[in-house]
């Protein structure tokens, strides 16, 4: 067996790694070798990699570390060698830190040990040598306890205790006001807390200490939080982590010593108008973000800006909060430098650690510093401008699961960080809301009218609610996934919505929800964050969203370099609005069952569903489509009303579709529209409550028994199943021609309206063939009336594996396709996403599929039918126009597939709009 | 245009067309040219092809007969030469008959039109001719009826008034009674009537007569009765009806002249014992079935036996009821010469139509007879002894839509025909039930311990039923479709079963159903023959199936033949037995959940189930997958409880699992069987009445509330896409681990026994992997502490069309597939079997889909996944071990379909084995 390379040795001189390596030497060992070779102040050292990690998990520790002795001992030689100094012994110890650092920056790991290799003996030496016994007796004890806390796994309130009690003892607040005597207890009182946690002392010898180290960073890659964190920040396909040893610098050695930390922009704004960072004199790097003394800016102008911000007097800012520019303006000069070039040689906005010992700067780390979506498009933007990147790179730049924060109001994030949380759902729809609890549709929009701002509390939502879903500003349910009703219908309007949230238990009847700890009555105040599916108690303070400026320039930039289309899926005038003012080319998606639930409406429809199936059934008896010959054929005056009613409330509903297509193609102008024709199962319109049955019953002349009989006999097992889609269209002709003459004679009315008529749920090609004779019977019907040529596109969505299937004889019929890949997924999948919560985030979690289906395309399996929708569909019909109307329409990941596979457009909800934009252009620069 | 050819013109001396020729010229036309072709004794004539009638739909009346008059013209004179007569005029006149003919026989449409050609003139030339006034003019009037009734339109009853008024005032009872003065005064009555309902006089011309004939024909091609029976009987692919004219002969010329109509062999036994018919003299085609005289019979046998049942006297029959044998001995041997021939030549039971016309025998049609099943098995059986037919003949010979009827009880046909029919449902399990109602299971078992026959009725039955169901002679439902819970459970019993009976109100509370007319209330008898549908009042007499003798043969000939295996679905040792009884070679599918509902066991899972979900959050919560362990970290005794009251139910079901297990195994021997593990969501099996939450809520120590909020928790909006199959095992890994401890432990204890587990549902490989380590460590557990080897094959269902997509990932993990294509289908299709009812029927009315899906595969979509599956499977594993399990495995279109694909068995419920040997064996046969 060829023996394998685990050990990476980097320094000035020599630098086994570069920035490339990251897979094999983290994040953090490629970029500190690459930052070596560059020649940059960088303490030597070297990299354990991530397949030695590997090999710890698969060989095992001894085995492992067997094959790694003569490595470390060969590197550690050399960094002796390098530095003058000697591991483990005087008359100059050699220090070292151990951190961990994978290929993605990771939380929840072994941080850093620093100082390791001090004992009683070294740190003798080092007294000698620096004459300085209180930098050394510091150093040993925040060794003994990061090595404690971190390697050794003794809880860290056991240090606090033994550190406090010496405080309270001589009476000081600060760490740094303990003298060298107290700093020597604290080192006693902390080695005995090792020997009663652990048994054993505190190990003496460097070297052990050294492969203890080295052990607890890799143990800590597969611990729990680690684990957690990769699942929930979705991060897969790493071996393992790297571990960096390297020679220790010290910012605590004196006034001459710091450390810190600093963006090259800030990374909130992205703005590039000072070097933004902060820095504490004599400390070492824990203190800085430990939050025990106040970390004081790098720049003059960023200290004089705190200073204005907290009230601080000049006077007393330069006494005791100078900046790095003003206390080391050398070391500052020459970390400036570092900056410029370390920019220029990433080609992005870094997040660096540095130290000065003594008066000499080094860097100990630089990464592509994290930054808020509006930061992220600002540094693109401004890097492109510098000539650093072009367009394509600044475009690849956008992380796109970022870009929705722009889009939507977010709380201020103090605020945010201030509130109390009470429960954790799903991110149904980004944005942030706070308003009073209603659990009621009515109540909801009741409230909204009376100005108040309400928040709609639902164990789930049902189409009836739409109303106040539209009045309210923020939607929580307790049930349904990320794509369940109110999900999808909340992201369409662009509200927040946080959904399936377990956590709470809805109580109607009371008119409160319960968490662990609290009741929320109906009228009390709360938060809700739909991009984190946080939900806090009371009242946060929000910001909305901005959408010009090097937004907006971006969005151009995407725009040239897509080959996507982008449409929305829209069925209000305001929703259309907003859609094409984020960039939406049409609507892919205008559904009408909406529309049914509006004002009186639903009256008209309900009354026609009553009377559906009696009509029906007549005209089969009676051979007799017509319903005006069959009303003839008929003496039951009970019968001849059913066709009356039947006839009466179709003519009711054509009137109000055809206005609301009317507006529809007026916000759109020109741009192409697809209208779905009715989809929902019709038991979704009926009341199902005494009320409302009673009502119907009054309106009808039927007893509210037969109105409780109807609905109950149109009740559904698995109503996703149903009777609905083309084959309600099917069973009742006559609402197919409404809504076809609505849309036709709409597109008359407006001007430069483009209607295209999609057929839903279509299975096998005779369902199209034979709702397609209803359209275009209807369209020479109104051609005839109108002495005008119509021009409407017939297509139909492919939604049942079965279309796919058969895409090649569908395609004979259907001039378009739009994959409804939300209902794809659900019958591929055998999922039905109200109910696949229960389970889908446990399978996400396992590993059974790499992301909800509903939310990135399940590529492997539904993928397959898609692309084979795509090829049958073509190979019948060459120009046939293809697109996508599911919530995938919006999910990057998905667009770039839709790319791949020839698409023409993707379509998605109007706040969805802009990410689509730009996945679409990032999806061609990544593939063609 | 090339002129096509539309008339093909038959004699003894010249025929244009024979047997083969049954699509252009319909059955009745092709066979008259064959047998006119062979010499035998047929009035010639001529054919109008099945094109001429589609070229009438297409081109129209006009233009058509424009296109045909030449060549009719043409054939009459034919006739004329041959002959001797002349059409339309004296002295002697041609007269014609004028019938329907497709390529199926097919009632519903037009059928004849005897004696066309004669009017006034005609007529009296015919008296001049023949010097019989009377018979002429019987002959006439017969005419103006027929032609009044299927030319004209008019309404039967009109002459039948007519006729009774003659008759009155005459004072005769029947026809022959009527004197030629009577007959002349019944003419001009019938010719008033004409002239009254249609405002003409009945036309006197020939030539129109006949033109008109022909088109009535043409035009009952689409009347709706002729498309109803096309649809009932699923006659497809048709393009129209021929029409033959040919030369009358007259059975009602005199004493010395006849009618009948025989079968070669016994239709309703098969039996060869005698010339089967009946025979009228004096009498024309209509007389034989109007049931006015009382037919005689053809042999001296026959007519002896019919005497005996009828207790008529030796002499009365001899003189009353002759037989043809004793009546026209020299007729009778050339008739039963013929009846030799024609069998020798189309190898088949032939059903035959003659006349005798003044001593001479003539041939009017013969075709293949209809029978039932029993006779078709004999008959097949027959022939092949006989050397007419070989062994793959006889096999195919069998209609094996009609074999069901073999192994059911039916219906005594003369019991049934006279018992009152209350409403029509699906015929969802075949067979034949009378019994008592009642509306719940519980009552069906308890009435059945007391020695009642019960037909259970519901509106839907659901697994809770399943006691209720086994104990019922019959189940009647108002809702749900083919493959309902109660139509697959009750054939896989063998039980009788209307479902989707949408006629029937069932109101539980009143204890009653009801239909249109009638009020059923519980206790009250009915009668269901699930192999129509039909819903009858009382109770009907029935008879039990026998499986020996030549159907016994033909299916030991069946399993010569077949290359698929046929395993039965069954998960009880009754329905094993019953299978193996039937020739089922193992179990391609034995269902767990049925078990889970007997007895108290269902208390054990109920109790699971209630703790399942808290138990997975205390697992996830702590990190801890062992329940032990798990156990030690909690302090709440609550908590504990539900890992306690888990760990319990598991214990409890394990044992009986085993045991049901042991049985099955028992009744199967060395047959293999597959086992599938937990499928139906879990909410399923709890109680959804407060007295079932109530008593789980004493058994487990919680409140009833708290029973019901897990309850409705457990909830699904559509659960055949939920919570169900490998979901649940994944979610609950110790079910899967008990079940395969149940079933690997059952097969150690029976010799032999060939267990198989399959993972339901799986839509990832990954599922599988997953189920499959808990399955092995398991195995691998047994066979430590008993110390020995199991063998055990790990497959799954391909049920989820992802899963038929990536069924080359699957079969890396899945040593067999059974495809589940109940399940199949209703995701590939959108369909819900539960729901689909509603619509489906339409669907399959208007040609959507060629059959039900769910009765026959539908092999253009879901077929493509199953293809798609085999060859991927086979790509991945070439031994991978292929079968069907689905409500398909026993409908043989299917099972060809499965032959062709490559499948190794079918899987069927056990009444259907015998029906899945004899289809294996035609798919062999008709495609190798």
């Amino acid at each position: 067996m060829k023996s394998q390379k685990y050990v990476y040795f980097f320094s000035s001189e020599f630098s086994e790694g570069d920035a490339t390596m990251k897979n094999l030497l983290g994040g953090k060992g490629a970029n500190l070798a690459d930052m070596a070779s560059l020649g940059l102040p960088v303490p030597p050292g070297f990299t354990l990699t991530t397949e030695a990690c590997q090999a710890y998990y698969d060989i095992g520790r001894d085995q492992l570390f067997e094959l790694l002795k003569s490595e470390v001992q060969n590197a550690v030689k050399k960094l002796e060698k390098i530095t003058g100094k000697t591991f483990g012994a005087g008359p100059n110890p050699l220090l070292l830190s151990v951190r961990s650092g994978a290929a993605v920056s990771m939380p929840g790991m072994m941080d850093t040990v620093l100082n390791l290799g001090l004992n009683s003996e070294t740190a003798q030496a080092m007294i000698d040598l620096t004459n300085n016994e209180r930098f050394v007796m510091d150093s040993y004890r925040r060794f003994i306890q990061m090595f404690g806390d971190v390697v050794l796994g003794i809880e860290h309130h056991c240090f606090e205790t033994a550190l406090d009690s010496v405080k309270a003892k001589v009476g000081v607040q600060l760490d740094t006001q303990l003298t060298t005597e107290d700093l020597k207890d604290v080192i006693k009182l902390y080695k005995s807390v090792v020997k009663e946690q652990t048994g054993k002392d505190f190990p003496e010898d460097p070297e052990e200490q050294l492969w203890k180290g080295i052990e607890a960073v890799f143990s800590s890659w597969n611990n729990p939080r680690a684990i957690k964190y990769r699942d929930i920040n979705d991060i897969r396909g790493l071996i393992g982590t790297a571990v960096n040893v390297q020679t220790m610098v010290f910012g605590n050695s004196g006034e001459n010593s710091a450390t810190g930390v600093a963006f090259s922009r800030d990374p909130s704004t992205g703005e590039n108008r000072y070097f933004y960072g902060e820095y504490l004199i004599n400390a070492q790097g824990e203190d800085v973000v430990a939050g025990i003394r106040t970390p004081q800016e790098i720049t003059k102008m960023g200290s004089q800006e705190w200073a204005k911000s907290q009230g601080v007097s000049e006077e007393i800012r330069t006494n005791e909060y100078p900046s790095l520019e003003e206390s080391m303006p050398e070391c500052f000069k020459q970390l400036d430098e570092v900056k410029a070039f370390l920019e220029k040689h990433y080609k992005d906005m870094q997040d660096m650690e540095f130290t000065i010992d003594n008066g000499k700067l080094y860097m100990l780390q630089t990464r592509n510093g994290k930054r808020t979506a509006a930061a992220a498009v600002q540094i693109a933007s401004d890097l492109m401008k510098e000539g650093l990147i072009d367009e394509k790179e600044a475009l690849m730049r956008i992380d796109l699961q970022q870009i929705d924060q722009l889009l939507h109001p977010v709380f201020i994030k103090e605020a945010e960080e201030a509130a109390t949380q009470i429960a954790l759902g799903l991110p149904a729809s980004p944005g942030a809301a706070s308003g009073i609890v209603c659990f009621d549709a009515n109540t909801a929009e009741e409230w909204t009218r009376d100005g108040e701002e309400v928040i709609l509390v639902r164990l789930e939502t049902s189409p009836e609610d739409i109303g106040g879903m539209h009045a309210a500003k923020g939607i929580l349910t307790a049930r349904g996934g990320m794509t369940s009703h109110a999900a999808v219908v909340a992201r369409g309007m662009g509200t927040c919505c946080v959904a399936g949230c377990g956590d709470i238990v809805v109580d109607y009847l009371k008119k409160e929800f319960r968490t662990a700890n609290n009741i929320i009555k109906e009228g009390e105040w709360i938060s809700l964050n739909g991009s984190t599916g946080k939900v806090y108690l009371g009242q946060i303070e929000s910001v909305e969203p901005e959408l010009s400026g090097p937004f907006g320039k971006l969005m151009e930039l995407a725009d040239k370099y897509r080959k996507l289309g982008i449409r929305t899926n829209s069925d209000t005038p305001h929703d259309t609005e907003v859609a094409v003012k984020f960039g939406a080319e049409g609507i892919g998606l205008c559904r009408t069952e909406h529309m049914f639930f509006e004002g009186d409406r639903i009256i008209s429809f309900r009354r026609m569903i009553l009377v559906a199936e009696t009509v029906k059934k007549l005209k089969a008896e009676h051979m007799c489509n017509d319903l005006d010959e069959l009303k003839e054929k008929l003496t039951d005056k009970k019968l001849i009303n059913a066709i009356n009613q039947y006839k009466y409330a179709l003519d009711e509903l054509l009137p109000v579709q055809r206005q609301d297509f009317v507006d529809i193609f007026r916000a759109l102008g020109d741009r192409p529209c697809t209208v779905r024709l009715l989809d929902p199962p019709l038991h979704e319109f009926l009341p199902h409550d005494a009320k409302g049955q009673e009502e119907m019953a009054r309106e009808m002349d039927m007893t509210p028994h037969e109105v409780k009989e109807i609905v109950h006999s149109l009740d559904e097992f698995n109503p996703m199943l149903g009777h609905r889609g083309c084959r309600l269209g099917i069973t009742y002709p006559e609402v197919t021609a409404m809504q076809a003459r609505a849309i036709v004679e709409a597109s008359l009315i407006v001007e430069g309206a483009k209607a295209e008529i999609m057929v839903p749920l279509v299975g096998t090609v005779k369902e199209l063939q034979l709702q397609k004779e209803i359209i275009k019977e209807v369209i020479a019907d109104v051609e005839e009336q109108q002495s005008k040529k119509v021009s409407v596109k017939i297509g139909t969505m492919i939604e049942v594996p079965r279309a796919a299937l058969t895409a090649d004889q569908i395609a004979t019929e259907a001039e378009f396709f739009s994959f409804g890949t939300n209902d794809l997924t659900q019958m591929s999948c055998g999922f039905s996403r109200d109910d696949a919560g229960k389970f889908l985030t446990d399978y996400v979690h396992d590993g059974i599929y790499d992301a909800d289906p509903f939310q990135s395309l399940d590529q492997e399996g539904v993928g397959q039918l898609v692309q084979m929708a795509v090829e049958k569909g073509k190979a019948t019909r060459s120009d046939i126009h293809l697109g996508i109307c599911g919530e995938h329409g919006g999910d990057p990941k998905s667009i770039d597939f839709c790319h791949r596979v020839g698409l023409d457009y993707v379509s998605c909800s109007p706040f969805r709009v802009p990410v689509a934009r730009l996945a679409a252009a990032q999806a061609s620069i990544r593939n063609d």
